[in-house]
């Protein structure tokens, strides 16, 4: 929706394909900004959950540039509303932890043991890579073998696919399977409302 | 934005002041539906999030009504992003957990291990009576005296009103000062940031 004039510059980033390192972005913000320029800094979900937001507010700051933030609906909320998983339920999870399961050195620095206590929902961002480890060091850490967990592929568009499992299962039934990013899991025995409560089907065209 | 003709039925809630309980809710939504009607129900931040949600479309499903649900800013995006501080960081807090301040026989039942645990933020929804508790058991459990703790009141709007303090001041502060509803409290040292990035700040009519 921006001007039909408007310069548009992708900054998107892929795994390992980062268009710009997040640093080149900052800095293009700041000197397009300065050249007299407004500049929007449009991304999907919310610039501070996971979003790298904060950081480039803060260049901002430093180099005494006006800007506002405005809030967006961060993946965890779009891709549990359009699976059917609520991320709290008074019957199930009294609290909500959103981690991203990025590898360094091929661990995950993770609080395993806060992971792995029960009544509450994990959503991991990025968490494809890594979810082997993270199935694995949670149940190490005491979570059930059976406890439930949602892998959601392109999450709110019409090619939406959930594929649901266990701790135990799901690293190997992702094996089989053509895995299309972006990506969201859903850890928590939440996920388990997803069979009845999956009310957007785009595969099954279901009119509302 | 509804029709002029459209029936609106308030069904609010307070604390200790529901004017419906949530089954009443679920009910009504079921009963008008199952009239004929299209029924928006309609809530300020997110369903899935502290929204009941959940439970509503379970009676719908029951119900074998059709429904879609669509997303919204939960409260911690909104007031996040209004008060100028990232939910997740790089320098400070790799993960962000959402819980309630529920008090249920003058105690909190909540991991307070977990909670007290570093490099996380955690958003307290509905929390202003339970604070004291909140900030003393974290204190117990080896969380920093000194961490860093916000009060956001009447957030994202031109009432809004930041409280700065720490773990072990926040609650005296509270005190000498007159609260409005509605408040969301955020913990962790990403608070630190709001001195510098606090961009929103409607009491000195900033123009952007």
């Amino acid at each position: 929706m921006v001007r039909r004039d408007a310069e548009k510059i992708y900054v998107g980033k892929q795994r390992n394909n980062h268009s710009l390192v997040q640093e080149s972005i900052n800095d293009l913000l700041a000197r397009l900004a300065k050249s007299g320029k407004r500049v929007v800094r449009l991304k999907g979900g919310d610039p501070f959950i996971f979003g790298r937001g904060g950081e480039e507010i803060e260049t901002l700051f430093k180099e005494n540039i006006n800007f506002q933030v405005v809030p967006g609906i961060t993946a965890a909320s779009g891709c549990a509303t359009y699976a059917g998983i609520p991320l709290t339920h008074r019957d199930h999870a009294q609290s909500c932890t959103f981690i991203t399961g990025h590898l360094k050195n091929n661990t995950i620095n993770l609080n395993w043991q806060q992971l792995a206590a029960p009544n509450q929902t994990i959503v991991i961002y990025m968490g494809l890579v890594g979810l082997e480890i993270i199935c694995a060091s949670m149940i190490q850490y005491g979570a059930p073998e059976d406890l439930p967990i949602a892998l959601i592929q392109q999450g709110t568009t019409h090619n939406q696919r959930v594929l649901t499992g266990t701790l135990s299962t799901m690293s190997k039934k992702l094996k089989a399977q053509s895995i299309q990013a972006p990506t969201l899991f859903i850890i928590g025995t939440v996920v388990a409302l997803h069979d009845t409560l999956k009310w957007f089907q785009p595969d099954k065209d279901i009119e509302l």
